[in-house]
């Protein structure tokens, strides 16, 4: 028997029939739905879309926002037998196009307001259809909710196996062309499952679960298909929504878990001390995408008064490979200690250790390797054979340099390629970052290595400074002790703001580019 | 990348290596070993295994009570790519033999007490190894901790795939020969990811769990490897525990999670009323094997403190296929209505009521049919295809009488085989023995189906007296107002003991038969 994501379509429908999906927008609730009447629109969407030509395996490309839509293509596309290709809406038009062209999407699926962000990838894929989510079709577009209208529902949907794929993401790498990262629906299947463990994310059938994580990114974290298998409630916050918008959802719909990125997370901080908006339904605030400060988990556990957790993963793992959660015996510091590591490694995946030499190290908390993973859910090569050097027998090599501690903690130092190389020693430029982060006046920093004639290579500190007259003396006098004295930056260059990537994590190549062109100017 | 249990003896190596193995005898603590030293055993076991011959798909059997040996070849077995046949040890030996010849064990791990039995069996395969666990080896016999010191650890275990099977239990029906029950590693691996999924059994890294339900019944539950892949802590009763064992391990230990039939329940709550034992660690008491009287649910979670679930399932379904768990905002006499019903099918399940003619019946609470299962759990077919009328197009024919409520909670009514149809009506002796259970000075009831000239079938009801001086005529006037009239039994007939199976349930079988043996001797 296949392991096929749309069981938990079947799962909703039977088990959880009145349970709800909800749509807000600009923080007004505008839409509730049923998993009853979900399900019929998803089958009607289904059939539809094999009505329309597409065939299994066919790639059907999303660049949407979070919405009830969105979420019915998560399940519409693969009934069909298709596979579900989520496009990173922030990526911009000619990577937009690339991707598309790279996954040879047969339908596209987008919101009205992304067209111009579009048009390239419909310029080279001119036999591609175009639906339009929202709003009236143009001239050669489909409009969603005419499908919606004319589709049979898909009661017998085309054979599918476990291995075929479901669903595929790119990876919007900081060198080279984004990869392609294909789900298989057992990879999906397992992913989901283990989204419900009570070590884990812990979804149940009593949550009420608020996607603010973009639904084009690694499947939302695989929460929305985790929702719908165990019949959770769904509440998709609409495009661009501002943190007031969160904290006012949340506080509406009684919602028990939310996920979010650390930058978030410390206004939504912010946001509640100025307004008192009510959070305590929350049973859950999820950290992701990078470690969190103390001070921010100290927020939301004390101030909020809401239970912080962190999970780790990339788009290369579904993209949930840990969790981390406190003991219960800890102290609140220790708490605070426990939930800034990435955490434990889900059940069912398997990890390693690897130096520069290919040699395992020991799970002792101080030896450093390259993390490599391998399981259920965790890619063992790219869409089309992409890049094959990133694995070695089925293991996914992630790029993150980490320590395990004997007790099964993982600790990510470094992105491999961001370590810096000083003297034969190495520099964890995300260990600076850290205590560079608590310097007073420091808002955002980000370190990276410059070339060295002696040294090989030198940290160097770009800071954003949060507010007037920051003195980059100052900020790297308050490493005093903090750091090894030989990782203190050569300098400090003040900015304005970081550059970053279409996923909000900050383009060290581009600083790395911007530190080397201005070295040269001065020297020209 | 197959699915393997042995993935979970990994995890419980690396990511739990002090949690702890704990064997009790007599409600004396014996043995405390770690998963480290546990993980080291089982592959020198595997080792062993391999050495003395035993090739991959082959079955080796146990006969064996809840011990740490016992638990090691859960994992040893598979790992040599083997098949564990967990025989029952309270069959009869013919019908061990019986069971032992069929699956064609090659190899027999048994308990020295448990030679007699084990005796005939060995007469049926002369060539079958057999290896004591415990005591000395008689004459043609291995001693189990010889193979551990002579084993080399297996390091490279034989390539298995997750359709290969990695267990084997037998069921033990009151009607014609045990059909065996083959679990494949890939069912039994999501079998585990469902027993730690937050809605249902919830198991987790913070469980101490104590391994009651015998470890020949249907993979223990899969409390075993559930407890393995979350590194919970394992505690082993030992052979034949008293009800103050279990109490006294349960405080000394301070367990978590505790799995028992209602039987052995009620003994529980009686011991503790008497003996004032604290249980208050644990966060859960699973009640599985029968429904679970109301008065029985609310002393375990009222005089206990403890609270209380029902787990329902059956050895074709690996076992677990639903939990039952009360509604978060449910009152005291809802909840125990709700744990009293056999509650919800587990995520990646599916289910259907079907009637006499092979419709599917609605699940309004109401509609009775019998329940058919399928998913990856879920057995299709039984061991060499023995009986296959019990499924249809990979539909398990549970052989169980039930209705769905719109909400997706079972009542299992009756079985198919023990309903009883008067009049062209039919009555349900699962709902009749319900309310005579609740007739003043009754212990325990059974209600059997016995010819009618008129009416085809009338109810009789064999009934255990608590006391002196039952009178008959009270107990059927105990039924007024609780069941329909014409469902009262014809006659009560009152008896020592009832009649029961290997695994403890009624044997209406027998009971049918000695009833109707009686009539005809009054005939003569």
């Amino acid at each position: 028997m296949s392991l096929l994501v749309t069981a938990f379509l079947d799962h909703a429908r039977e088990h959880a029939p009145d349970r709800q999906i909800v749509d807000y927008v600009d923080g007004v609730c505008v839409r509730r739905s049923t998993y009853r009447e979900q399900d019929a629109r998803i089958r009607r969407v289904a059939g539809a879309l094999v009505a329309l030509g597409v065939r299994p395996g066919d790639r059907v490309a999303t660049l949407a926002g979070n919405h009830h839509r969105h979420l019915e293509l998560y399940l519409a596309v693969p009934l069909a037998g298709a596979v579900l290709h989520t496009v990173n809406l922030r990526l911009d038009p000619a990577e937009i196009a690339y991707v598309v062209d790279h996954a040879e999407d047969s339908v596209l699926f987008l919101d009205a307001a992304l067209r111009p962000a579009a048009a390239p990838a419909r310029a080279a894929r001119p036999g591609m259809r175009v639906v339009v989510l929202d709003g009236e079709p143009e001239p050669g577009e489909l409009a969603y909710e005419d499908l919606v209208a004319s589709g049979d529902p898909l009661e017998g949907p085309p054979p599918r196996d476990g291995d075929d794929l479901a669903a595929l993401c790119y990876t919007t790498g900081t060198t080279g062309a984004p990869k392609g990262v294909g789900y298989s629906h057992r990879a999906l299947y397992l992913h989901t499952m283990a989204a419900g463990l009570a070590d884990g994310h812990a979804l149940s059938r009593r949550d009420r679960v608020v996607h603010l994580v973009a639904m084009f990114h690694a499947n939302a974290w695989g929460v929305p298909l985790a929702a719908f298998m165990v019949g959770a409630d769904q509440v998709l916050p609409g495009p661009h929504p501002r943190i007031a918008d969160v904290a006012t959802i949340v506080e509406r719909e009684r919602a028990t878990y939310l996920g979010m990125v650390p930058t978030l997370a410390v206004d939504l901080v912010e946001h509640v001390r100025r307004t008192g908006t009510d959070l305590s339904s929350l049973r859950a605030l999820v950290l992701g995408g990078s470690t969190p400060s103390r001070e921010l988990i100290r927020a939301i556990t004390e101030d909020l008064g809401v239970p912080a957790f962190q999970g780790w993963g990339m788009t290369e793992t579904s993209p949930m490979a840990t969790f981390s959660a406190p003991e219960p015996d800890a102290t609140p510091e220790e708490r605070i200690e426990q939930v800034r590591t990435q955490g434990r490694l889900l059940p069912g995946l398997r990890w390693r250790l690897v130096d520069e030499d290919g040699a395992v190290v020991p799970h002792d908390g101080v030896s450093r390797g390259e993390l490599w993973l391998r399981g259920p859910w965790v890619a063992s090569s790219y869409y089309r054979g992409d890049r094959p050097e990133a694995f070695t027998d089925g293991w996914l090599h992630t790029g993150d340099v980490a320590t395990i501690d004997p007790d099964g903690r993982l600790r990510v130092v470094d992105r491999v390629k961001d370590l810096i190389k000083s003297g034969g020693e190495w520099i964890s430029s995300l260990a600076l970052e850290a205590a560079l982060l608590e310097a007073p006046g420091v808002a955002d920093v980000a370190v990276v290595a410059v070339p060295h004639e002696r040294w090989q290579e030198r940290p160097v500190a770009v800071v954003v400074p949060a507010g007037e007259g920051l003195d980059p003396e100052a900020v790297l006098g308050a490493l005093a002790g903090r750091v090894p004295r030989w990782w203190c930056p050569d300098r400090v260059e003040v900015v304005d703001a970081l550059p970053r990537t279409s996923v909000g994590k900050v383009d060290k190549r581009a600083l790395r580019g911007a530190l080397r062109a201005g070295e040269q100017k001065e020297v020209l």
